[in-house]
């Protein structure tokens, strides 16, 4: 019975342990999903980023949401790879869109199904004067806050929301940003036929707008809901007063 | 016997993997502290940033040792806050101070009570044309040697080093920086009420000067102490010869 | 026998645990291994990054290879001691070279013997108007494809495999980077007695090429290897046509 015992305490630590491992192996296959969409959406291989997503996955990406594979695949391969690389699924000449994948916070849920992470980008991008590309050259910093969902075992995206903050030229910086830089779609698909599912609603607003994306994790050390504060992020926006 | 014998050994063996898999939860536990505090200082969020802290924590930035929950909100709170945002607890409108967090050596002691970190930022920071504050901008780059504590399960900061080593205008970047860009502080608190408690002596000196922060670490392959020769570091200061 | 079973059972998944945990403290040692790299190189401490080498370990770097200790030495202490730091094992005043190490992309082989990563780094580089060198100002970006041994329970490098992508002068940025603007090596060891060993064929191009180095690892959802499509990588070069 004593032996019984000792070896029903052994099973409950494993099981413990095996569990608590198994997590630690989330975090890095999560790590691993992020940074390899990185490295492909660094050199424009749109069909490889896709193929990261669940079917039922979304991307929110600049004031839209695509919705499951057939949005995804609008926004990566109808209008990205299409304005980009001429269709091409792979890199062109001359033409730079670095996105280094930076400091992700990593929460995986108790029952290891579905996760969350924050995470950041801050972008190399634009055109080699030798390049038969309209002109350009910009620095861009965003955050992400994403799902992951695991699927027979395979983590996947369930939603990539990709929140750029600030965009800078490179010859005149953050400096000056022209207001509303990037315009927010205002039409979903089908009448636009490379819009969104569905807007973002209120839709984001791009710096010198200083809107906190809010957490999806609480306070690391107090635990708490982590409050954003976003009412001076507007007051100089004429449009907003 | 034989199966007591099994049975202890198979307990030695878990109690090893629970501590060993506790280190490697407590490197995830630091790296998310050190993310959140990142996320937090790059939107002005600066009574999140002190709940990180320790009671009895320092912080050691440009010259100054801030000491204790006390020391640490006078340069946060009285400080920054005032200084960057008007004393709002939260972005401002074109007020860009992004600090990605990056490259961090995460080193937690065989107690699992402490921990030490190398780690650096590289920020993009400055003001729009259209806020109304003195106009900016500029890259700045610098190492962080942290050391953390760990209380009834939660990890703090115990010491937050933030050494920054090079600043660069946007429009000229580091070859141009002033000498001695950001005076180091003199005077302490209470005299100066913004003042650290103490002095780091001898003080810091910025870019050109290329002083290595000390490691806490030894050499991965040797195991050896890292030996740091700064002999050549500041032979361009004639206020050094 | 039931309870023989039974300890027979636990003993396998802890044997199962002890490995799988092993690979994860690997992929930290990694980490922290390629950490150190980027911290060493950051400030000219060339005899530490040699010693993080396997003795029959690589370098790949813009067009050659090094090969053993021997040429890993040709490279750090004969080229780059010599030509960035006057052949001193430290920083040199008014002298930038920040590496900052990004984005790791680890894979432990089942055996844990060796182990493989893609990284990134995007350098902030030159010097300081009060400093005694050749005045210049870039920033890089650069992919890294690694491998590592462990060796008696010490992770090396085994080959590190630094692929330089783009250049761009801090004035004018990667829009207008020289063709060809480090000219690859045509000359090995000893003919020239700072070359390499051997030269990579084909020899790499640099931006505004844009060639994608080969992946180490699978498609993370789908598990195929990751096709490389350069056919456009490289149209715009007159040489290539």
């Amino acid at each position: 019975m004593a032996k019984d015992d000792a070896i029903a305490k052994l099973q409950q630590r494993i099981d413990k342990l095996e569990h608590e491992l198994g997590i630690q192996q989330d975090i890095h296959a999560i790590r691993r999903l992020q940074y390899a969409y990185g490295y492909f959406i660094d050199k424009s291989q749109y069909n490889e980023c896709v193929d990261l997503f669940a079917e039922d996955a979304e991307v929110w990406f600049l004031g839209g949401i695509y919705k499951n594979k057939a949005g995804i695949r609008r926004l990566y391969i109808e209008r990205f790879r299409k304005n980009f690389t001429e269709n091409h699924n792979g890199p062109r000449y001359g033409w730079l869109l670095d996105h280094p994948q930076m400091q992700m916070i990593i929460d995986v849920a108790a029952d290891r199904k579905t996760a969350e992470a924050r995470g950041r980008s801050m972008m190399q991008a634009g055109t080699h004067e030798t390049a038969k590309i309209k002109q350009r050259q910009w620095w861009e910093g965003g955050i992400y806050e994403n799902r992951y969902v695991r699927d027979k075992g395979v983590w996947k995206f369930k939603r990539l929301g990709y929140f750029p903050f600030w965009h800078g030229s490179f010859a005149e910086g953050w400096g000056k940003t022209p207001i509303d830089f990037i315009p927010m779609p205002k039409t979903c698909y089908p009448e636009d036929p490379l819009g969104p599912d569905q807007l973002i609603e209120p839709p984001p607003r791009l710096w010198p707008a200083t809107d906190v994306v809010p957490f999806h994790f609480s306070h690391p050390v107090t635990g708490k809901p982590i409050k954003v504060d976003n009412s001076r992020a507007r007051e100089g926006f004429e449009s907003e007063k």
